[in-house]
Order: structure tokens, then sequence, then C-alpha cells
């Protein structure tokens, strides 16, 4: 059940990064004024303009230090790619009491990284909103993104748990399903169920572009056959994606090899006709459509 | 331009195969008063009264030759690895100035089966309607699958074109954009833009479905980071898609060593950190997806 208290849950959020998560963040707080006030930092200017003139941030700055000054959570919204940088960045100002938070999509590498010179004190609740556009940007937000989706938080066992409840509130708050796990069970579902897919479809989308011009022309017209679905995965934010994929990366290579390893035995099987083979992995692949569609309904009722 | 005149076209029609696309040719018939007579001969006594039921059949028969007889056009529905074994049933009662036609997804091994024992006189002109749901049989139907969509007709050089046009206003009065294309060709551009996608979909989820099954709840769970829309291509027709892949072998086996090539080099630049050959692959797999929306857009509003 969506928690739908939405009482204020802090004073001030302090968000760094403000792409397509951290601008939907901010608008779910501005829609429920679930935090007083919004620091807002990045990296590019022009993307705290456009936070500002979209009314998702009350402050701005380059400097991620004097965004955090203050807070009492933090949220990190940029690539897991620049947390080492961030928390050197932070690390000094961040007071004992402080909720350190975060939005990636893996886990384990990135407890690592927020664990580097973390003060004494400091509130570490590494979560993953597991919800997401092919869009990118403060534009791209919207703050309905999160509802009906799961939000994974893991935190270690040394955790305080009112940090862990006040992150699990603003997560209800923003209408996902919150969920516990380890870090690294985190990082080997998400292996198989968001990162080794994403990989496929850049691949594929990738073979496809080397094809001669004229051939890759049909293909675009073609797409609806079933391509189509793999050119909106592979839009994704490059950067984003380069970042998980390096950052899961003994747990991406171990489902790869798997898939390899099928893949091998498929191919096998068409150059030598043995449609059995073919037929009952089809059927067999068949049956799981059903439950994702029972998971999703489950979901969309609770 | 949609053809919106709605004529009578034919004056009895066999439909060999009562499935998705037979059942939604019927569906665009009865609508439209394309034919006067729907003959309907499919294996499954079952589906043969369940198309009686839906009252897309006029007739129904077991027996394919019977359906065959007397019908100004032919068009097989029912799964390519049957083409050889409906024509060896069928040729003897087909007569001079029957149009023969079909719906398969691959094309010149189709051309190959139906030109098998093909009595003089008859007019081949093989067709490939580019739609279709993860669902199947007579109930899946639906007279709008067709619309908006491609139907790609492979006629030889020698296909009289009365014939060719007539088979063409037929998928235009469905909605469809009729395309010309060599059968070879037809069968590259497919292999990239469905064969491969079906298949990578096929063992994707193969692959998650041989994870211990605690592991594989959590698939289903948090399917919606990627794995969803695998899901759904792979709850595709199995047997359709045995007799696409191996009927489309050579086309099929060509894309996906291109695709295993360069799965292997993102395979390599995983394990070995190397970000910018992951980054710049994103980034121009992420053009490609502005091509497929203008692309969409332009059917749409054609």
């Amino acid at each position: 059940m969506p928690d739908n208290s939405k009482t204020k849950l802090f004073d001030r959020i302090a968000l760094i990064g403000i792409g397509l998560i951290g601008s939907s963040v901010a608008r779910v707080i501005k829609r429920d004024k679930l935090v007083d006030h919004i620091a807002v930092t990045a990296r590019s200017e022009k993307s705290l303009e456009t936070a500002v003139r979209l009314g998702i941030a009350d402050s701005i700055t380059l400097e991620a230090a004097e965004a955090v000054k203050d807070a009492d959570i933090v949220m990190i919204c940029s690539p897991i790619g620049t947390y080492k940088e961030v928390m050197e960045k932070i690390a000094h100002v961040l007071r004992p009491g402080t909720i350190l938070t975060d939005v990636g999509s893996v886990k384990s590498a990135v407890v690592r990284d927020l664990n580097f010179n973390l003060p004494e004190g400091v509130h570490l609740v590494p979560a993953h909103p597991v919800a997401g556009t092919e869009h990118s940007g403060p534009e791209a937000g919207f703050s309905e993104l999160f509802e009906g989706r799961w939000c994974v938080i893991t935190p270690s066992a040394a955790t305080k748990q009112s940090a862990i409840d006040k992150v699990a509130s603003f997560w209800r708050a923003a209408g996902s399903n919150v969920e516990f796990m380890d870090p690294d069970h985190h990082d080997q579902v998400m292996a198989m169920t968001s990162h080794l897919p994403h990989l496929i479809a850049y691949t594929i989308v990738g073979t496809a572009m080397d094809l001669e011009e004229s051939l890759m022309d049909e293909v675009i017209k073609y797409s609806a056959g079933g391509f189509r679905d793999f050119t909106r995965i592979a839009a994704s934010d490059p950067t984003m994606w380069r970042d998980v994929l390096l950052n899961n990366k003994n747990a991406v290579l171990e489902v790869l090899q798997r898939f390899n390893e099928d893949l091998t035995a498929l191919q096998r099987a068409i150059r030598w006709d043995e449609g059995g083979t073919l037929l009952d992995l089809f059927a067999k692949t068949r049956a799981i459509r059903r439950g994702v569609i029972e998971a999703r309904q489950e979901k969309l009722y609770d």
C-alpha cells in the first residue's frame, strides 16, 4: 500500500545531479511538500538554470560542498562513476546525523565508493528506484515516474533504523513499493533483469548500424518486427550505462557468459536444423510471460 | 495513402490456417465485405469451430483441397514449415487464374516451397504483412491488426501484374502500406529487424529461466528494468518462430555472427574497463532511436 500521509520528511535536501531521476525526485518533493528547501548542485550550469526555471530548485550551486552544507539528507543522483569524486568534495561538510542516500542502479561498488572517507555518524542508506525512461536531463523528469515501481534499499546491518525508515518513507510517498536487499544480491538480480538486457539491446542496435546504409534505412522502416523495442532500450543514457556495466562487472560477465553459451547452442540448432531444440525453448519461454503479467498486476492493484 | 474504396475483391477465398493472422484477415474481409465466401481449413477441428462461432468462416473443412476448390484466391496462413505439405494437398485442385498468396515471415524458402508442383497459370504472389502480437490462435485476431503496418509483396518478374494488384488492394483495404521487394532482400532485412531480435529475446529469457528458482522469482518481480520487453517478444508463437529461423537460416546466421563479434568486443571492454568503447557505442545507438520515431510518424501521418 502506498504511504499517503505526505507529511514533511526533511528540512533541507541536497540533490547532487538533476537529470531524469534527480529532477523527478524534486518534482515529487515540490508536489507533496516533503522537504522545505531543495538545494541542487550539478556539473552543468545549464542544468542548474533549467532546474530554477522549472521551479524545482530553491538554491543552486556548482559547488557540491555548498549544496550539502546544512542538509539533513543528501541524495546523489549523478552517474555512479562520479560517486568517488562526489565523496571527495562533500565528505568534509557532512555532519553527524545527516542521511546520505543515492539512486544508483548498482549497489555493491556504490557502497564501497560511498563509504570512502564517510564521516562518523553519517547514515548511509543506499537506494535504487527501479524506474526510468530512455530520456535524460532535468526536463525529462516527471513526478509520476516512481509510482507503482519498486525501490530497493540496501542498508548494512549497522545502519540506524530511523534513517532507513525515513528514506523508505520518501520512496513510499513517491508511490513506490519499497523492498530491502543485500547489495550483492541486488546486483545479481539487476544484472539479469536490467544490465544484460541493456547490453544486448545496445549490441544489436550497433550491429544493425554497421550494415550498409541502404539496408539500414529499411531496418528502421521495418523496425516494428521486433527491433523497435531494442532501439528504445538502446536509447538510454550512455554515461549512466557505461558506469553501470563497469561497476557491476562480475555479475554482468557471469550472466553474459551464460547467455553466450545458450545463444551458441541455439546457433548450432539452427545450423543443423534441430527444430526440436528451438521449439522446446520457445514453448518454455512463453510460460514466463504469464508470470510477468501476473507480477505486474500485483503491482498495479496492490 | 490507405485505399478506402473497400469494394469486393474476390468471390471466394480459401484461408489455410486460422490463427492470429488468418483470423485477422477474415475479420477484415467480413468488416469490409471484400469477399463473398470465406472457406476456412485448418488442422484442428477446434480452431474451425471457433472460426464458425466467431462468424469469420462461411464454410469449414479439415481437407485443404476441399476449401481451395473453386476459390479465386488461396491464402496460406499456416506456419511456413507446413507449406510443402499444403502444396502436396492442394496443387491438384488449383485452377489456372487462381491467385496463390501467403503471409509468411520468410520469403525465399517459401517461394521455393510454393513453386513446388505449382500448376501452370496459377499466379503466385507471396506476401508478408509485418504485423503480429505475442498472442496466437483464432480468438487472438482483430481487424485493426494490419492498420498502418507494412505489407511486403515479393512477386517474381514473371508474375501477372493484375494478380499483384489484387493482392496489394487487399492489403491496402486492411490499412497496410504495401511495398515490393526481392525475396532475398526481404529475408536479409527481416533477419535483422525481426528474426535476430526474436532469437535473442528467446535466448535471454531462457538464460533467466535457468537461474535458481529464488532468483527467478525476483527476475520476474523486477522485470520492468528491461527484461519485461524481452519476455513479450519471447512469448511469440513457438512453431511459427522455429519455422522462421530454420527457413531463413543463412541470413539469420550471418547477422547472428556479426552480433556475436560485437558482443564479444563489448564483453572484452567491460572486462578491461574500457569505458570509452562502451560510451562510443551507447552514444551512437541513441541516435538511431530518432530515426525509428520519425519513420513511425511518417507511417502514422502518411
